[in-house]
């Protein structure tokens, strides 16, 4: 237990963003840096200003982050330019960040062929570009690329890279395993030779790894136990080809196995499983069950034996405490152990059941027969909530769909332009009266909030202050003898801030899409204490 | 590179069953035992003989393999029992297994509670249970439960456990990490103690890890590098919580990175890939992309420079070469697509054009610009070429979509019950014909595609051969001024096996189905080398 300092340094918002099928907007951008801002890490990458459209607008409305560096990618300067006069070099000194990272080539093979440039010249690119970012922004880091590559095959070549880096004022030189081919028994004896006898300080070394022998973690580790201090990663080892080291796996290990401290305060450590969660989420797929720490299935026993050993002493079957990074233990199978997951999960909902209440049996019964049928409640809580309080009658009866119908269609409007516009017509009863509403949206979907919505806000005003933030859809694998089972996903928000999300699973896409409508509409008035008409 | 032999020990058959949602069936068991033989697994793990009807009868099927030992699991005698009176030892025996791996205690903590025996008699468990199954079947393996964890606790008790294994006659010892938290450094410390300071033998030594802090392969790497010579793990990495150790990972490295003979021959090595897909495909679970070495995007590459340099010298840009483990490399595309990056593209999908045709500004630009409007072409690669091959007047025009109407609705159906039904109307041009044609489906989309396939199957009946696989939506961020922007994938398969994916992008979810599903058709019949009616 050292309790020695390690920087965090995340790069979901750059390099994660290389991932085939990842596509950040400038929205979910700012969202993830505060989110990353809030667990406490130390530096925050948000992209290349420049680059791209969406960076240079995330640059623009760069956001307040409390306690992370906001820090820009880029690179050391073109040759046959100086640094001032290189626009790329202006672009990163006039930007909001507070620090940059500069990659530069350390791979002798690289010079030679990328840059197609005299090796000495590369020397002079990472010094010029170091000491006018340092000056421009009191921190400078570089990115030493293809460093453990290039460092065997030509030692003395890479170490005088990171050597011209460190003499111009680089705060931090992160050592890449850009191709991810590097062995932790190699980075170790690498890191310890940079910081032995080449006599560059660990506390300036960090390490960027790629997970492509499945080794980014302990590539990482290997690093810290070497000398370095700090470490650059994505958040669920987001990345392209196989990912970058994953710091929702690192940082429990650093803070609870190894003893190391981080920027993460130890009570706020429980926000990791939230963290990586909510970032599948944001990017439409399921998250990993079996992530370490924070899968679903990470601590996940099975029923017997095994059970009562856990129950005598978690840390006999247990390798951390569950709650330590915001997860929960979960015992699988067996019938009892079913009640008293539903039990906790009650809890969470606010409802206080007894162990030995009746309804639990025809409780655990619906919810293993949605659960097979395909509603993940675990996304969809208002959902959950909704399924169990109607089971047990407490659900007022606001409203009852009766009949709806939407209507797709492609045609010329009235300026002669094709489009495809949606018309729905929905049949409610709210109390003694039968409404029927019609309304056209730029989707099916649409068309039928807003025909709903019609229908209902006469009788329950607080309505129109909820509105749908997002909808998902996934396919769910045809189960024998039907088509394939859409599950809509919609999350709800309300214009004081508390949001919420609902699902529906059907064959019909539109049904599951109405059915997760409805839930929401009843979750706003439940929750807000509307009276039934 | 030491030539030295490592053996591989698969148990996704047993370990491996233990994940969540997973359930093998006897004919899967058998399936899975033959490609593992085929590619050259010394060991396969078929279960636990009179555990579980499914394992009785695959025991009883027992599948005939040409070069692996088939291995039967089970438990150590139990206390107050003979070995020769234990029911469990004796289905182990007269099992058609070649070979028996056992598991037993060797945490102190664990003989106290869960065993609650005498430390001593849990000495004579292990040794009478060996001796007997050695005797029966000429090899006995000992699976040494939670070894690390106890030997941290109580080293000379866990190494005499061991010791009791090893003098009864085993020919393997699995250091078991069972709860999955230790660290490399700790597997490589503890297993190289065994050897030098202990004296068991590392060709007698294997290891079995857990991924619970992602370090599974990096810890059965370190007990081999430490001496151990045999690796317990599962393909994909399946297994309990986090999984087992990824044998998928771990042979390429071991045979093309550190130079260990396995029992795989080196020309066998591509078969990886394939096994390792092949095996998702019978969970029923997408293969992972991001998979190291089998991967679609492990040999990925994105942006314009990287993309030149990868052209001038793969191994400059790829830790292994993809071919070697049954991968293939793939250019993708972004928006930071450069130039070279497009002619890599276009030469992939059979286009051959010069660096300086003139065609290649346009087209870059047109790509660029559906980038930013959300075609995101690296999931789609047969609406890129669709989209690359209209812009150069290449794609015959086999119909024109005149007009669609699609209608849902919520009413009883004929036996009473409320349903949503879907019907579609569509109007094509197919030739000199205007063909007009209705269907319903179980979803707006299932009823488009029907009456899409009734207007054009008439003309081009090889569109019966085509059907959806997977149907996908991602909801982008809304842009200034519009509504939220649904984008739908669609994945097709014609039934040679061949499959491709297309892609629209609207504010209206029906519109965007439509712009996929009509460039599905498109390229089915552009692919078939249909002749336009």
């Amino acid at each position: 237990m050292t309790g020695e300092r390690i920087y965090l340094y995340d790069t979901t918002l750059r390099d994660g963003a290389q991932t085939q099928d990842v596509d950040f907007s400038v929205a979910d951008k700012i969202a993830i840096a505060k989110d990353l801002d809030r667990l406490g890490i130390d530096y925050v990458e948000g992209g290349w200003p420049g680059a791209n459209p969406t960076d240079d607008q995330f640059f623009a409305e760069a956001p307040e982050l409390a306690r992370a560096t906001f820090t820009a990618f880029g690179m050391t300067r073109r040759p046959g330019r100086s640094a001032a006069n290189d626009p790329q070099l202006t672009a990163l000194a006039q930007s909001r960040a507070k620090a940059v990272c500069m990659v530069g080539k350390s791979w002798d093979f690289h010079v030679d062929v990328a840059l197609n440039i005299p090796r000495e010249e590369n020397l002079d690119l990472i010094r010029d570009s170091i000491a006018a970012l340092h000056a421009a922004k009191g921190e400078a880091l570089f990115d030493a690329e293809h460093f453990f590559d290039g460092y065997k095959r030509n030692p003395a070549y890479a170490v005088s890279c990171i050597r011209a880096a460190f003499e111009a004022g680089a705060r931090w030189i992160v050592l890449c395993d850009t191709n991810g081919g590097t062995l932790p028994h190699e980075v170790d004896a690498i890191v310890r030779e940079v910081v032995e006898t080449h006599g560059i300080p660990g506390d300036r070394l960090g390490i960027h790894c790629h997970n492509d022998t499945e080794n980014a973690v302990a590539n990482s580790l290997a690093a810290v136990r070497a000398g370095a201090r700090m470490i650059q990663g994505t958040i669920n080892g987001l990345g392209e080809r196989c990912g970058n080291a994953n710091l929702v796996s690192l940082i429990p290990t650093l803070m609870l196995k190894m003893g190391y401290e981080t920027g993460i305060r130890r009570e706020d450590l429980p926000l990791l499983t939230q963290l990586s969660r909510a970032f599948d989420d944001r990017l439409n797929r399921a998250p990993n069950r079996h992530a370490p720490y924070v899968g679903a299935s990470a601590f996940a026993h099975k029923g017997g034996l095994h059970v009562s050993a856990v129950e005598k002493d978690p840390s006999s079957y247990e390798h951390v405490a569950p709650e330590a990074v915001g997860n929960r233990r979960q015992i699988v199978m067996s019938d009892q152990a079913g009640r008293s997951n539903l039990i906790v999960r009650l809890r969470d909902i606010g409802m206080a059941v007894d162990a030995k209440d009746g309804r639990l049996a025809g409780l655990l019964d619906l919810v293993k027969q949605r659960d097979s049928d395909g509603y993940a409640y675990d996304t969809a809580e208002a959902s959950f909530e909704l399924l169990v309080r109607r089971e047990l009658g407490e659900v007022p009866r606001f409203f009852e769909l009766l009949r709806f119908h939407v209507t797709d269609e492609r045609r010329y409007n009235a300026v002669g332009k094709l489009v495809v516009e949606s018309e729905a017509v929905v049949r409610v009863r709210v109390g003694d009266a039968v409404r029927m509403e019609v309304a056209d949206g730029n989707g099916p979907v649409h068309a039928l909030d807003v025909a709903m919505r019609k229908a209902l806000e006469p009788a329950y005003p607080a309505l129109a202050k909820v509105s749908l933030s997002d909808y998902r859809v996934r396919i769910l694998a045809a189960k024998e003898g039907t088509g394939a089972m859409p599950r809509v996903l919609i999350r709800s928000a309300r214009t004081d801030g508390t949001e919420w999300s609902t699902l529906g699973v059907s064959t019909n896409i539109i049904e599951a899409s109405m059915e997760a409508l409805v839930d929401s509409y009843t979750y706003a008035l439940m929750k807000g204490d509307a009276k039934p008409v």
